[in-house]
C-alpha cells in the first residue's frame, strides 16, 4: 500500500491496519500473534504498547452526539518515547522494537530513534533483556539482535546502516513456524542457558 | 471538573487534562514525575503505557488538508487490556495500576476491571512486583497494596469494596515529599530487603 508523503503514513496506515484486527501478515502480526500465543499459554507476559496519540478535540455526549460515548475529533499521532512492546519472561523484564525491510544487504539505522536506542540502553544497564527484531523482508529472514551488540555497532561504527554481515555474524535468526508464528522466546531461552 | 455522564468522561477529562502538560495535582501526575525521577537519575525505568484509541478515520495531507501530517478525524477510547505502568527497577519487572477514591473507608473494587486483575497475578505468578497505588483523596493517604494481598482479598472476601483497615494492615503507604513526589520504590526496596 502507498500514500502520498512517504514513511510516517505507511508506518499509520499500518498503525491504523492492526488496529482493524491485525489484517496482513506483516512483522507486527506476526508478533502479536505469538505474544497472544505465549499469553494464552501463560509462557510470557508481553505486550504491544498503544501508539500514542495527542487529543485536540472530543466530542461529549449530548442531545447532538447521540452514540453515548466520547468521540475524538481531533487528534495527532506522536512518536513513542520507548519501544513498542515490553514485558516478562521467566522473571526477566523483557523489552524490544521490530522493524521491518525492505533492504536486502543492510538494515538502515534511520529506522530507529536515538531515544529508543538510549531506552534499551537504559533498561539493559537496570538487568534487562533489551533487543530489536528486524526482518529482512526479501530475505524472508527474521533476526534477534541483542541491545548490546546494537549499542556496540553504533557506538563504534559512523555507518548509517548494520550490514547484514554484522547480523549473519551477532544476531539469532528467528524460526518462522504455527506455533507460535515467531518462537523469538526461543532465543531467549538459549542465552539464558549459556548465562 | 464535572461532564455530563459519568465515570468514563471524568476518566477522559484527566486523560485530555495530562496530556495537556500534567497540569493539575492528582496521582497520575505524582506518579509521572516521580517515574520521571527516576528515569532523569537512572534509577528505573517506568513508564504510563499510553491511553489504547480505537481510530475509524483520518485525513491524509493533501491540498485541502494542509497541514501536512495525519489529521485523525474520529476515534474512540478503548479499555486498557493490562495495567497503566509497567518497567524495570533493580533488574526486576515492576507492573501496576494507580487509582484514586475519594471514600473515606473503603476503596471500591469496581475501579479496577478483572481483566487487570488477572494481568496482576500473571505477573506475580512469573516473578514480576505487581501491585496497586491507591489514593484516599481525603484522607490525604497513599497505600501501596501488592497484587499478592489484592488477590487474597478478591479471592477470599465476596465484597464489593476493600475496607480501609485492609489497607492499614496490609498494605504500605507511600511517603510524599519533595523529589521524588511518591517514592513508592522506596517500599519495593524494602520488600526486596526482606525477600
Amino acid at each position: 500500500m502507498k500514500y502520498p508523503g512517504g514513511k510516517i503514513i505507511e508506518n499509520t496506515a499500518k498503525i491504523i491496519n492492526t488496529s482493524y484486527k491485525n489484517r496482513g501478515s506483516n512483522l507486527e502480526n506476526d508478533i502479536n500473534i505469538s505474544n497472544k500465543y505465549y499469553i494464552d499459554h501463560k509462557i510470557a507476559f508481553i505486550y504491544k504498547k498503544p501508539t500514542p496519540i495527542k487529543i485536540n478535540k472530543v466530542d461529549y455526549p449530548t442531545k447532538q452526539n447521540k452514540i453515548g460515548k466520547i468521540v475524538i475529533t481531533e487528534a495527532y499521532f506522536e512518536s513513542p518515547s520507548t519501544t513498542d512492546y515490553n514485558g516478562i519472561y521467566k522473571g526477566k523484564y523483557i523489552d524490544f522494537e521490530a522493524k521491518e525491510t525492505n533492504n536486502k544487504t543492510s538494515f538502515p539505522l534511520e529506522n530507529i530513534h536515538k531515544h529508543q536506542v538510549d531506552h534499551l540502553k537504559n533498561i539493559t544497564s537496570c538487568g534487562g533483556i533489551g533487543f530489536v527484531i528486524v526482518r529482512f523482508h526479501q530475505l524472508r529472514i527474521t533476526y534477534l539482535l541483542l541491545a548490546e551488540d546494537l549499542l556496540s555497532f553504533i557506538e563504534s561504527e559512523k555507518r548509517s546502516s548494520i550490514p547484514l554481515t554484522y547480523f549473519e555474524k551477532k544476531a539469532y535468526s528467528i524460526e518462522e513456524k504455527y506455533l507460535p508464528r515467531l518462537d523469538y522466546l526461543k532465543i531467549i531461552d538459549q542465552l539464558l542457558e549459556v548465562a
